[in-house]
């Protein structure tokens, strides 16, 4: 992976604020120099040492940290840390963190002992809520809900202008809203979660055995006549091609999504709804229909007025939501009333 | 209905601040004051003149806040007024409060002209929950969610401290989560609602189906044999006695209630559920299996520390509920302070 890449955009005045936002997966580390208008400064990118055990992944973290910073010629004024996992944000822990090895792990404390820098961390899902509010798709609204839709569906939830976490950090777990009792299994071992109707995962799940059943169907053809190649790409492309066989598939995704989307507005009533991840890529196929089918089931008292588009932050959108934790960490009012007043 | 009763808990000290709670419904009117700690000053209860038309039901609560106001040595700190259906506290104008003929009507500003007190309204469902969470079953916590379950199951949340009414004033629509695609019609034209699962109504119903298949039983027997007079009540005597049949209608509307409780979970993480409604009178016999079951099916991370318990405020929780409302209303952070450094 390549060392670290100064960007154009580079502001022109080289003593204004800016932070670190580290994004930590299970197979890369995405660390970024962002100023508070979610400009990227700098980004580097790092493999997660996963099998080296967890004190070299944070050793990466702070390997990516270092050379972000050593690039700008002011330190940053805090470090926003995204990861999987519920995160206690206010001990500085890693609750659990599966996909690096992390259990009750120490994340903060040991990154600000090196560095001297305000920490934050946070859960992924939140941090691309707040990211999104910040600089992205829901730029200052007073009430949002992001949801992402890639192998599984996570939810963060922007309300009142401010991130909400819950009481044990692990808000937001709309995947594992049961929405048929005795449905399909779940990963979480839950029968008829969200995720097990309508995730990446869950559209592939069906997508076997609909190949395994019709071995004569487009679908088939572009998997190549092997149930376990299909891909949620190749399903939007039989559908698109008008293929039954994989429409049937979709429509049965979609309708869960339309069914879960509805229980989100019925519950949360947000201005807005952010959607991201991997199944977004196919989002001609179903946010207008979920938008629709929302504003035409939830309460009475919302329909029509419920709003839903994609997530805006693109391949940048770890690392501005790490920023955004960051920013948000702060004590300064000034930021968050920024992006309110640039409310669209 | 009496005049107003004064209560014998009066303050010592006269001039202490004070408001007014109304809680509007259908049948009856119930006006009170309210001091910081949530004593009942004094109260006294009106019909609703629903048969009048919407303005007579106006002027009953203004002669309600009359004789309230009549009976204390100085004017209300404010009012809380509190209404099923949606209320823009922002406008001051109910959105539609079926019950009472309410559709987009303005309230505060004819009260406020004819007192000059500052009107706050709120939905009945969030009213009460901020009344639990000011002086009831949850004072303090940062995170609380109260659902009510009576005919229909409604929902109020207190987020970071603060009530959350969503963006359009229908937050919590709790009752209208579907859990079952296809299952039984809810009142709202859904299907599969959790109010047409578990709520009082949706247990009249299985059980009345239950009578009329098992003639033989001990529900039908205390039912007097009739189908249409089975009651809630009676269905939790024949449980309490070994009835199968009452208890298969029951376990399915309790095992409706872990699902529906466990998806609140999921979403809100909060430090404690709050459980009010008619449907509380049985409490024994689902309170304590629904925490247990959530608290082993929510997200691994906040299993074990989810906390239910049953409303605190009993009869008086309509006029506290509002009373909270119009304390939360009014521009002074002490009282939020207070109720935190209260906190159990």
């Amino acid at each position: 992976m390549a060392g670290v890449e100064q960007e154009q955009t580079r502001s022109e005045k080289p003593s204004e604020p800016w932070v670190i936002g580290v994004d930590l997966g299970g197979t890369k580390i995405a660390v970024g120099a962002v100023n508070r208008q979610g400009q990227v400064l700098a980004r580097t990118v790092l493999p997660t040492p996963v099998s080296d055990g967890p004190q070299s992944v944070l050793a990466a973290i702070a390997e990516g940290m270092r050379q972000i910073a050593a690039g700008q010629s002011t330190p940053p004024a805090a470090v926003g840390l995204a990861s999987p996992g519920p995160m206690d944000n206010k001990t500085g822990v890693a609750v659990a963190a599966a996909n690096v090895g992390w259990y009750d792990f120490p994340v903060s404390g040991p990154l600000q002992s090196r560095f001297g820098w305000p920490i934050y961390l946070e859960n992924d899902a939140n941090a691309a809520a707040l990211g999104e509010w910040a600089f992205g798709a829901g730029r200052g609204v007073e009430n949002l809900i992001y949801v992402t839709i890639s192998t599984g569906i996570g939810m963060g939830a922007v309300l009142h202008g401010r991130l909400y976490q819950g009481s044990h950090f692990t808000a937001g777990e709309a995947g594992h809203m049961v929405l048929v009792p005795d449905g399909p299994l779940c990963t979480c071992g839950e029968r008829g979660c969200w995720e097990a109707l309508a995730s990446g995962t869950a559209i592939t799940r069906e997508a076997r055995e609909a190949v395994a059943r019709h071995p004569e169907s487009l679908l088939a053809a572009l998997a190549g006549g092997d149930p376990l190649r299909v891909s949620v790409a190749q399903v939007g492309e039989a559908v698109r091609r008008g293929d039954p066989v994989a429409q049937e598939v979709w429509e049965r995704a979609v309708h869960y999504l339309e069914i879960g989307f509805t229980n989100l507005a019925n519950l949360f009533d947000p201005d807005l709804f952010v959607v991201g991840g991997g199944v977004t890529n196919l989002s001609d196929l179903f946010l207008g229909r979920v938008e629709g089918y929302i504003n035409a089931h939830a309460n009475p008292g919302m329909r029509g007025r419920l709003k839903m588009v994609r997530a805006g932050l693109g391949s940048d959108s770890g690392v501005l939501g790490a920023a955004a934790v960051a920013w948000q960490g702060l004590p300064s009012e000034s930021w968050v009333e920024q992006a309110r007043q640039e409310a669209v």
